[in-house]
């Protein structure tokens, strides 16, 4: 349980409210400013996770270890995140877990190959693709923040050309592009393996799918998932009103061996 | 390699379609019975892993390897199933992962279960209470078929009684009445660690947000989500006719320790 | 208020629960059979709308008079349904009333039809497009059965080649290619005129927004509405587990006189 | 056709995109100002519905005649709006139309007031209710400037002491205490009118249930609509990433005579 408790350059997570909380890195000599008011950093080491703090200005935090998506969600980032209802489904349907082999193709800011790495960690790995290098850089920080490099390879390198990798688990896609790479993912595939796609557009998916069926895979299955809150208060209880009306499909499908090529039908 | 070969004894998922698929242990002397004909089951014995195999009457049927969510949804059960989408979502907001300590309260048919152990392997381990002896056994079979049961404990105890594990990672309760196991929730719980709860009424949601928030728990959020499955054809993509309405609302909540008795704000 | 009270000739909804209701025209020397038992028809003549009748089996039936959506689910028909929530919606945004002048394109079996006669009553009318002379007699059979013939015309003719009305005050398109009618829509309406169409593919919507760009409408919106079922049961209140996924994608958009053409962003 | 020309005194639509419109009323001597310059009123004066005019920054703005719709939301206001989506649901399910007479239990700001008035006109009548008379005053200016004055009383008036009407064809409640009102709506409405409450919470909707099983009414079903916008472009069509997650519930019921009181499942 000595892990329970805060030490200089632990990544803690400062939470005042759902909306209102921070990531920040705890160092001997440093303050960290709210508009709550400000916090001596040094005064959490030693505490407890759970503990709460006193600001400056009299308010109480909480200090909470960062979750994976804590540290999804605050990471430095160019690009689209993807959301925690869309990663969870991927690791429901695919099974991504402990000693998975998994391909990524698209590393962008290292969200997705994160949370992939936290699922397969000890005795898997992620191997990832990106042709750019400044997104490569990002990503490293990012997955060396979540304490998680060991389990990841990042390769700079056109996923369109191909996989390195053989017989692995899943390929997952997170490109605009995903039907490109149909072929080269049913190669790098196991039988049996999934294929895993977030696209935003139903034009993406229509292509992908087509792709896929032409390809040699089967169980083809595009869904959306909507989140929608429900703010529970005694005796007023109601959905909320806002909330996020789309942030992409996903498109599963497994790797087979066709013998003859033949049309596998995705819906019925 | 050799793993992904068909081998006697091996649960394997003989697929024709996403609505027609069965779940079948091979041996080397059955005949496997569809409405599209019979298959000698010793004939898919050393067949690699995304082979077909004709039927009786032609019809190819695929073979696959279950993945923890078909052997959830093929499961021995009597009780509501949980979904796949809230399985992952579990997974997503608690990030528990391979090492995790996680105690469940209702056992079930043990298909949370085995989701739970699927994720916490190869180190870590799910301790389950459950009151009913029938559904202990139900759900030793299932665990036992998914090959996971040296990572769970199944308990025959009243979970309302108090857990005897301690600063465990998470508590997961797929119980009717989550409020009356907060508190001992609460002591079994690491400082940070998580409750989550899966129920289908809002009043069961509000009455346990309630509790939540009187025995010390914050970043406490109620969801559900909506899964709708995208029909992808070229020239006539859109939505599926058919959908699930409504599976559960999931509640999570992370233990804090307050020094002085205050309300918590669940919402803003 | 004797129009409240049943008369020979009469159609009455006989209605036992939400799923168990029945349309049945009234008559002096007929029984109505259920797997409830059976009614005299003759008993219920001068009874007051809202009274009930036991079947020979002791069963409580109540009589009501229909509604135009019972006329319209029970109608006789070989074509898809349009649903309420999509027949309110159209009503809403249009706000087509009484006095309006309605064009519509694909009469089907006239459900959308009898709606839009009984929006228009006692002082506007529609008039209804179609190809396949069988569908018009079903059609007719059903407005007439609705009381609204007055107000409807239909036309054996084919809405490509263009609407005899003018200066109209919605077009309103329920036909699989509705790209192919905007141009003849835009001559039809009046300025500021609505054309709305129902659709079930997004490939449908994308043809149909592209074309609306280009001929000369404003105030472009596409969208699809879901419908959920709440359960309310006191202290059991939940959303329906069934709910219908989907139905079709509603199209609005507004007649305007583009002085040159020009690009009109629909979306911003 | 003279009546789709623009005059003095006309409440006119100056559309820019969905998002950017207004409703200004048209006079002699004044500039209508935004953000993309101004135009001269004067010069709208004449011109036919759907023309547009350029701005004294040269934008392009569209002259629409207002509908019901944009005359609501564009309303004076101090209450929560009902939306286009459950005004339409409320017409579809309830069949409210030329020549009904209605009943509405608080005036608010008078948008619901508006659409039902619309409905009923030339022949039908809307009685509302309200105990507020700063809002009887908004309420008024709202339903004048859509020029349904003449189909509207609103009665200073508390709703829970009953209502003066009878015989009527529905009683809408848009009031938080709707349960309060059961039983003085079944003594208003013809045998088989509606009764439809709109509410934001589940509780609301519990009670109101409860309340209308044992006061005499069946053909109970409470719902809601989620509408969702999608976003047609060619090759990029995707549903709306922003949504409103909630907005309140439908509850519709019908009077019955029960001889004896007995319970009605409202569910089944």
């Amino acid at each position: 349980m000595l892990e329970n408790y805060v030490k200089v350059g632990d990544n803690v997570l400062i939470y005042f409210t759902n909306k209102k909380k921070w990531l920040v890195k705890v160092s001997t000599d440093a303050k960290f400013h709210t508009h709550l008011g400000y916090i001596e950093l040094s005064s959490i080491i030693g505490k407890e996770y759970g503990a709460s703090i006193k600001t400056s200005s009299g308010e109480r935090l909480w200090i909470l270890k960062p979750t994976i998506i804590d540290l999804i969600c605050k990471a430095e980032r160019k690009t689209q995140i993807v959301y925690p209802k869309d990663l969870g489904m991927i690791a429901a349907i695919t099974g991504i877990s402990s000693g998975s082999i998994v391909v990524e193709a698209g590393t962008g800011s290292g969200a997705l190959t994160t949370f992939l790495a936290n699922l397969v960690k000890p005795n898997g790995h992620v191997f990832s693709y990106e042709i750019r290098p400044e997104f490569i850089e990002i990503a490293k920080r990012n997955i060396d923040r979540a304490g998680l490099s060991d389990f990841v390879t990042i390769k700079l390198a056109d996923a369109k050309k191909g996989f390195n990798e053989k017989n692995v688990d899943a390929v997952i896609i997170d490109l605009g592009d995903p039907w490109t790479l149909v072929r080269e993912a049913w190669i790098a595939l196991k039988g049996g393996g999934f294929i895993a796609s977030i696209s935003p557009t139903m034009n993406q998916v229509e292509k992908f799918v087509t792709e896929l069926i032409n390809t040699g895979f089967v169980n083809i299955e595009s869904l959306e998932l909507l989140l929608r809150n429900l703010e529970a208060r005694t005796g007023m209880t109601r959905p909320s009103f806002r909330m996020v009306g789309h942030t992409a499909y996903l498109t599963f499908a497994r790797k087979v061996f066709p013998e003859r090529v033949e049309r596998l039908n995705p819906i019925s």
